[in-house]
Protein backbone atom coordinates (compact mmCIF):
# COMPACT_ATOMS: atom_id res chain seq x y z
CA UNK A 1 0.00 0.00 0.00
CA UNK A 2 0.64 3.81 -0.56
CA UNK A 3 2.26 6.35 2.25
CA UNK A 4 3.12 9.81 1.84
CA UNK A 5 6.69 10.72 2.44
CA UNK A 6 7.86 13.30 5.49
CA UNK A 7 11.68 14.09 5.17
CA UNK A 8 12.67 15.37 8.46
CA UNK A 9 15.89 18.31 7.92
CA UNK A 10 17.61 18.36 11.18
CA UNK A 11 16.03 19.95 13.99
CA UNK A 12 15.77 19.96 17.91
CA UNK A 13 13.16 19.42 20.67
CA UNK A 14 13.99 21.18 24.23
CA UNK A 15 12.67 20.78 27.45
CA UNK A 16 11.35 24.06 29.09
CA UNK A 17 14.30 24.66 31.21
CA UNK A 18 16.99 24.30 28.74
CA UNK A 19 14.49 26.60 25.82
CA UNK A 20 14.77 29.33 28.72
CA UNK A 21 18.40 28.91 29.05
CA UNK A 22 18.73 29.12 25.36
CA UNK A 23 16.64 32.13 24.85
CA UNK A 24 15.76 33.54 27.79
CA UNK A 25 12.23 35.15 27.56
CA UNK A 26 11.89 34.69 23.88
CA UNK A 27 8.77 33.10 23.09
CA UNK A 28 8.53 29.73 20.80
CA UNK A 29 6.23 31.00 18.10
CA UNK A 30 4.23 28.65 15.10
CA UNK A 31 6.04 28.90 12.08
CA UNK A 32 4.47 25.97 10.15
CA UNK A 33 2.33 23.50 11.78
CA UNK A 34 3.32 19.81 10.82
CA UNK A 35 1.70 16.77 9.56
CA UNK A 36 1.52 15.27 13.14
CA UNK A 37 -1.23 16.64 15.12
CA UNK A 38 -0.40 19.82 17.53
CA UNK A 39 3.41 19.58 16.10
CA UNK A 40 4.47 23.02 14.66
CA UNK A 41 7.68 24.34 12.58
CA UNK A 42 9.01 26.89 14.83
CA UNK A 43 10.71 30.59 14.22
CA UNK A 44 13.40 29.61 16.94
CA UNK A 45 16.88 28.52 15.61
CA UNK A 46 19.77 27.35 17.18
CA UNK A 47 23.85 26.13 16.22
CA UNK A 48 24.54 22.72 17.07
CA UNK A 49 28.51 22.46 18.23
CA UNK A 50 30.79 19.90 18.77
CA UNK A 51 34.64 20.95 19.17
CA UNK A 52 34.99 23.32 16.40
CA UNK A 53 32.78 21.83 13.95
CA UNK A 54 29.56 23.47 13.93
CA UNK A 55 25.84 23.57 11.96
CA UNK A 56 24.34 26.88 11.59
CA UNK A 57 20.36 27.77 11.68
CA UNK A 58 18.98 24.50 13.35
CA UNK A 59 15.23 24.45 13.59
CA UNK A 60 13.52 24.10 16.92
CA UNK A 61 10.14 21.99 16.87
CA UNK A 62 7.15 22.46 19.09
CA UNK A 63 5.48 22.12 21.52
CA UNK A 64 8.12 21.80 24.19
CA UNK A 65 8.89 18.17 25.33
CA UNK A 66 9.90 15.81 28.56
CA UNK A 67 13.45 15.34 26.72
CA UNK A 68 16.07 17.24 25.00
CA UNK A 69 16.65 15.60 21.45
CA UNK A 70 18.97 16.51 18.39
CA UNK A 71 17.83 14.42 15.23
CA UNK A 72 20.81 14.88 12.45
CA UNK A 73 22.08 12.78 9.28
CA UNK A 74 24.82 10.76 9.07
CA UNK A 75 26.37 13.58 6.74
CA UNK A 76 25.07 16.16 9.53
CA UNK A 77 27.15 13.52 12.08
CA UNK A 78 30.36 13.18 9.77
CA UNK A 79 30.66 17.10 10.14
CA UNK A 80 30.36 17.60 13.44
CA UNK A 81 32.34 14.81 13.76
CA UNK A 82 30.16 12.88 15.86
CA UNK A 83 29.04 9.27 16.13
CA UNK A 84 25.39 9.34 17.09
CA UNK A 85 22.90 5.89 17.13
CA UNK A 86 19.58 5.12 15.16
CA UNK A 87 16.98 5.56 17.79
CA UNK A 88 12.99 5.94 18.36
CA UNK A 89 12.38 9.24 19.31
CA UNK A 90 12.92 9.55 23.30
CA UNK A 91 15.08 6.41 23.69
CA UNK A 92 18.20 8.72 24.13
CA UNK A 93 20.30 6.71 27.20
CA UNK A 94 24.01 6.87 25.38
CA UNK A 95 23.21 8.47 22.49
CA UNK A 96 25.69 11.48 21.51
CA UNK A 97 26.99 14.26 23.37
CA UNK A 98 26.04 17.52 21.52
CA UNK A 99 26.64 21.14 22.41
CA UNK A 100 23.68 23.46 21.74
CA UNK A 101 23.47 27.48 20.86
CA UNK A 102 21.03 29.93 21.36
CA UNK A 103 21.10 33.31 21.28
CA UNK A 104 20.81 33.91 25.02
CA UNK A 105 22.97 31.23 26.52
CA UNK A 106 24.38 27.77 25.42
CA UNK A 107 23.93 24.05 26.98
CA UNK A 108 26.27 21.47 26.79
CA UNK A 109 24.34 18.16 26.72
CA UNK A 110 26.17 14.77 27.71
CA UNK A 111 23.52 13.02 25.69
CA UNK A 112 20.11 13.68 23.19
CA UNK A 113 21.97 13.37 19.42
CA UNK A 114 20.52 10.53 17.24
CA UNK A 115 20.19 9.46 13.94
CA UNK A 116 16.21 9.09 13.93
CA UNK A 117 15.25 5.62 12.94
CA UNK A 118 13.14 5.21 9.32
CA UNK A 119 9.23 5.34 10.60
CA UNK A 120 5.35 5.30 10.07
CA UNK A 121 2.74 6.99 11.49
CA UNK A 122 -0.61 5.33 11.62
CA UNK A 123 -3.54 4.88 13.29
CA UNK A 124 -4.56 1.84 15.04
CA UNK A 125 -7.93 1.04 12.74
CA UNK A 126 -4.96 1.79 10.22
CA UNK A 127 -3.00 -0.82 11.44
CA UNK A 128 -5.67 -3.26 11.51
CA UNK A 129 -7.36 -2.19 7.38
CA UNK A 130 -4.11 -2.63 6.51
CA UNK A 131 -2.86 -6.15 8.39
CA UNK A 132 -0.07 -4.53 10.16
CA UNK A 133 -1.50 -4.89 13.45
CA UNK A 134 1.37 -6.18 16.07
CA UNK A 135 4.18 -5.80 13.11
CA UNK A 136 7.22 -4.09 14.29
CA UNK A 137 9.03 -3.22 10.92
CA UNK A 138 8.08 -2.82 7.38
CA UNK A 139 10.28 -2.44 4.11
CA UNK A 140 9.39 0.40 1.89
CA UNK A 141 9.81 0.66 -2.27
CA UNK A 142 11.27 4.23 -3.56
CA UNK A 143 10.34 4.28 -6.88
CA UNK A 144 12.43 6.56 -9.61
CA UNK A 145 15.95 6.96 -10.89
CA UNK A 146 17.98 6.20 -7.86
CA UNK A 147 15.30 4.34 -6.36
CA UNK A 148 15.06 0.94 -4.14
CA UNK A 149 14.21 -0.75 -0.73
CA UNK A 150 14.63 1.05 2.68
CA UNK A 151 14.58 -1.65 5.60
CA UNK A 152 13.61 -1.21 8.90
CA UNK A 153 10.82 1.22 8.77
CA UNK A 154 8.91 0.91 11.97
CA UNK A 155 5.90 0.99 12.28
CA UNK A 156 4.28 4.12 15.03
CA UNK A 157 0.79 2.73 16.03
CA UNK A 158 -0.76 5.56 17.78
CA UNK A 159 -4.12 7.70 17.87
CA UNK A 160 -4.48 11.33 16.91
CA UNK A 161 -1.59 10.02 14.09
CA UNK A 162 -0.96 11.52 10.59
CA UNK A 163 -0.83 8.60 8.15
CA UNK A 164 3.19 9.13 6.57
CA UNK A 165 6.76 7.74 6.81
CA UNK A 166 9.08 9.83 7.90
CA UNK A 167 13.05 9.64 6.87
CA UNK A 168 15.69 11.97 6.74
CA UNK A 169 17.43 14.27 4.47
CA UNK A 170 19.97 11.20 3.55
CA UNK A 171 17.49 8.59 2.59
CA UNK A 172 15.57 11.44 0.79
CA UNK A 173 18.57 12.28 -1.35
CA UNK A 174 20.16 9.49 -1.93
CA UNK A 175 16.91 8.28 -3.45
CA UNK A 176 16.28 11.24 -5.24
CA UNK A 177 12.97 11.98 -2.92
CA UNK A 178 10.93 14.82 -2.69
CA UNK A 179 8.60 15.81 0.08
CA UNK A 180 5.02 14.31 -0.49
CA UNK A 181 6.49 11.85 -2.98
CA UNK A 182 4.71 7.73 -2.48
CA UNK A 183 6.29 4.87 -0.93
CA UNK A 184 5.14 1.52 -1.28
CA UNK A 185 4.79 -0.37 2.14
CA UNK A 186 6.03 -4.36 1.29
CA UNK A 187 5.17 -6.20 4.64
CA UNK B 1 27.42 -12.48 -5.19
CA UNK B 2 29.87 -10.01 -2.82
CA UNK B 3 31.20 -6.98 -4.57
CA UNK B 4 33.08 -4.61 -2.05
CA UNK B 5 32.10 -1.23 -1.57
CA UNK B 6 34.21 1.86 -2.39
CA UNK B 7 32.46 5.55 -1.55
CA UNK B 8 32.84 8.28 -3.76
CA UNK B 9 33.54 12.11 -2.09
CA UNK B 10 32.70 14.82 -4.11
CA UNK B 11 35.35 15.27 -6.94
CA UNK B 12 36.39 16.58 -9.94
CA UNK B 13 38.17 15.28 -13.91
CA UNK B 14 39.56 18.24 -15.73
CA UNK B 15 41.23 18.36 -19.26
CA UNK B 16 44.41 19.65 -19.46
CA UNK B 17 43.73 23.16 -21.25
CA UNK B 18 41.35 23.70 -18.01
CA UNK B 19 43.68 22.37 -15.66
CA UNK B 20 46.48 24.68 -16.51
CA UNK B 21 43.77 27.96 -16.20
CA UNK B 22 43.03 26.56 -12.64
CA UNK B 23 46.70 25.79 -11.53
CA UNK B 24 49.29 27.20 -13.56
CA UNK B 25 52.22 25.54 -13.54
CA UNK B 26 51.47 23.91 -10.69
CA UNK B 27 51.74 19.90 -11.24
CA UNK B 28 48.86 17.50 -11.04
CA UNK B 29 50.86 15.38 -8.18
CA UNK B 30 49.82 11.98 -6.64
CA UNK B 31 48.44 11.66 -2.99
CA UNK B 32 47.48 8.49 -3.83
CA UNK B 33 46.12 5.13 -6.17
CA UNK B 34 42.83 5.07 -6.16
CA UNK B 35 41.52 0.99 -6.65
CA UNK B 36 41.07 1.59 -10.59
CA UNK B 37 44.05 0.88 -12.23
CA UNK B 38 45.80 4.21 -13.53
CA UNK B 39 43.85 6.80 -11.05
CA UNK B 40 44.38 8.42 -8.40
CA UNK B 41 43.52 10.88 -5.71
CA UNK B 42 45.59 14.24 -6.59
CA UNK B 43 46.91 16.70 -4.34
CA UNK B 44 45.50 19.64 -5.89
CA UNK B 45 42.05 21.41 -4.43
CA UNK B 46 39.35 23.57 -6.34
CA UNK B 47 36.06 25.14 -4.83
CA UNK B 48 32.90 24.84 -6.87
CA UNK B 49 30.80 27.51 -6.99
CA UNK B 50 26.63 28.53 -8.17
CA UNK B 51 25.92 31.95 -7.37
CA UNK B 52 26.77 32.70 -3.81
CA UNK B 53 26.87 29.33 -3.20
CA UNK B 54 30.32 27.50 -2.53
CA UNK B 55 31.91 24.29 -1.63
CA UNK B 56 35.51 24.41 -0.68
CA UNK B 57 38.08 21.85 -1.12
CA UNK B 58 37.03 19.77 -3.74
CA UNK B 59 39.30 16.84 -4.83
CA UNK B 60 40.80 16.78 -8.53
CA UNK B 61 41.30 12.72 -9.07
CA UNK B 62 43.94 12.24 -11.81
CA UNK B 63 45.11 11.66 -14.63
CA UNK B 64 43.71 14.23 -16.58
CA UNK B 65 40.82 13.53 -18.86
CA UNK B 66 39.05 14.35 -22.32
CA UNK B 67 36.65 16.24 -20.42
CA UNK B 68 35.69 18.34 -17.37
CA UNK B 69 33.46 16.44 -14.93
CA UNK B 70 32.34 17.07 -11.73
CA UNK B 71 30.69 14.65 -9.61
CA UNK B 72 28.74 15.94 -6.40
CA UNK B 73 25.89 14.25 -4.35
CA UNK B 74 22.54 15.47 -4.41
CA UNK B 75 23.14 16.94 -0.57
CA UNK B 76 25.95 19.02 -2.26
CA UNK B 77 23.95 19.80 -5.34
CA UNK B 78 21.29 21.21 -2.47
CA UNK B 79 23.87 22.97 -0.94
CA UNK B 80 24.76 24.73 -4.07
CA UNK B 81 21.13 25.27 -5.63
CA UNK B 82 22.08 23.01 -8.27
CA UNK B 83 19.72 20.30 -9.98
CA UNK B 84 22.71 18.11 -12.20
CA UNK B 85 21.37 14.78 -13.42
CA UNK B 86 22.04 10.90 -12.75
CA UNK B 87 24.64 10.33 -15.70
CA UNK B 88 27.54 7.82 -16.33
CA UNK B 89 31.17 9.16 -16.54
CA UNK B 90 31.59 11.41 -19.82
CA UNK B 91 28.16 11.28 -20.88
CA UNK B 92 28.06 15.52 -19.88
CA UNK B 93 25.24 16.57 -22.59
CA UNK B 94 22.72 18.76 -20.76
CA UNK B 95 24.45 18.52 -16.93
CA UNK B 96 24.44 21.29 -14.54
CA UNK B 97 26.79 24.36 -15.38
CA UNK B 98 28.95 25.32 -12.66
CA UNK B 99 32.06 27.45 -11.58
CA UNK B 100 35.10 26.05 -10.95
CA UNK B 101 37.99 28.27 -8.87
CA UNK B 102 41.81 27.25 -8.89
CA UNK B 103 45.05 29.05 -6.71
CA UNK B 104 45.31 30.73 -10.47
CA UNK B 105 42.18 31.23 -12.20
CA UNK B 106 38.10 30.43 -12.38
CA UNK B 107 36.58 28.98 -15.03
CA UNK B 108 32.51 28.88 -15.44
CA UNK B 109 31.28 25.64 -17.05
CA UNK B 110 28.48 25.67 -19.69
CA UNK B 111 27.89 21.92 -18.39
CA UNK B 112 29.98 19.25 -16.39
CA UNK B 113 28.31 18.88 -13.36
CA UNK B 114 26.69 15.28 -12.46
CA UNK B 115 25.41 12.69 -9.90
CA UNK B 116 27.50 9.83 -10.58
CA UNK B 117 25.25 6.74 -11.43
CA UNK B 118 25.81 4.16 -9.19
CA UNK B 119 27.85 1.59 -10.79
CA UNK B 120 30.10 -1.56 -10.59
CA UNK B 121 33.38 -2.00 -12.19
CA UNK B 122 34.06 -5.74 -13.17
CA UNK B 123 36.10 -7.60 -15.61
CA UNK B 124 34.62 -9.32 -18.96
CA UNK B 125 35.78 -12.66 -17.72
CA UNK B 126 34.03 -11.79 -14.04
CA UNK B 127 30.75 -10.85 -15.69
CA UNK B 128 30.70 -14.14 -17.43
CA UNK B 129 31.75 -16.00 -14.38
CA UNK B 130 28.98 -14.32 -12.46
CA UNK B 131 26.33 -14.79 -14.84
CA UNK B 132 26.19 -10.96 -16.19
CA UNK B 133 27.18 -10.92 -19.49
CA UNK B 134 24.83 -8.41 -21.83
CA UNK B 135 23.72 -7.42 -18.19
CA UNK B 136 23.05 -3.31 -18.03
CA UNK B 137 22.26 -2.97 -14.32
CA UNK B 138 21.53 -4.58 -11.28
CA UNK B 139 20.29 -4.49 -7.88
CA UNK B 140 22.39 -4.51 -4.91
CA UNK B 141 21.65 -5.25 -1.09
CA UNK B 142 23.29 -2.90 1.82
CA UNK B 143 22.94 -4.89 5.37
CA UNK B 144 23.00 -3.28 8.57
CA UNK B 145 20.58 -0.89 10.81
CA UNK B 146 19.81 1.40 7.61
CA UNK B 147 20.08 -1.20 5.19
CA UNK B 148 18.31 -1.93 2.04
CA UNK B 149 18.13 -2.51 -1.43
CA UNK B 150 20.07 0.27 -4.24
CA UNK B 151 18.34 -0.59 -7.56
CA UNK B 152 19.93 0.88 -11.13
CA UNK B 153 23.28 -0.32 -10.48
CA UNK B 154 25.09 -0.05 -13.90
CA UNK B 155 27.69 -2.25 -14.59
CA UNK B 156 30.81 -1.20 -16.30
CA UNK B 157 32.61 -4.00 -17.81
CA UNK B 158 35.94 -3.10 -19.37
CA UNK B 159 39.43 -4.70 -19.27
CA UNK B 160 41.95 -3.10 -16.77
CA UNK B 161 39.14 -2.79 -14.32
CA UNK B 162 38.97 -3.35 -10.51
CA UNK B 163 35.79 -5.44 -9.14
CA UNK B 164 34.23 -2.89 -7.10
CA UNK B 165 30.59 -0.98 -6.18
CA UNK B 166 30.55 2.96 -6.18
CA UNK B 167 28.76 4.47 -5.15
CA UNK B 168 28.13 8.46 -3.09
CA UNK B 169 28.65 9.83 -0.02
CA UNK B 170 24.38 9.84 -0.63
CA UNK B 171 23.75 6.65 -0.82
CA UNK B 172 26.67 5.40 1.83
CA UNK B 173 25.17 7.63 4.62
CA UNK B 174 21.59 6.92 4.34
CA UNK B 175 22.24 3.20 4.19
CA UNK B 176 25.43 3.63 7.19
CA UNK B 177 27.88 1.66 4.98
CA UNK B 178 31.57 2.31 5.09
CA UNK B 179 34.71 2.32 2.82
CA UNK B 180 35.34 -1.33 1.66
CA UNK B 181 32.21 -2.82 3.13
CA UNK B 182 30.16 -5.81 1.66
CA UNK B 183 26.97 -5.52 -0.72
CA UNK B 184 25.02 -8.32 -2.38
CA UNK B 185 24.61 -8.01 -5.63
CA UNK B 186 20.95 -9.36 -7.22
CA UNK B 187 20.37 -10.05 -10.46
Amino acid sequence: MEVSIGISNRHIHLKEEEYKILFGDEELTVCKPINQPGQFASNQFVNLKNGDRIIEHVRVLGPLREYNQIEISKTDARLLKLDPPVRMSGHLEGSAPITVIGPKGEIELKEGCIIADRHIHMLPEQAKEFGLEGVETVSVELKGEKGGIINNVYLRVAPNSYFEMHIDTDDANAHLVNQGDIGIIIK
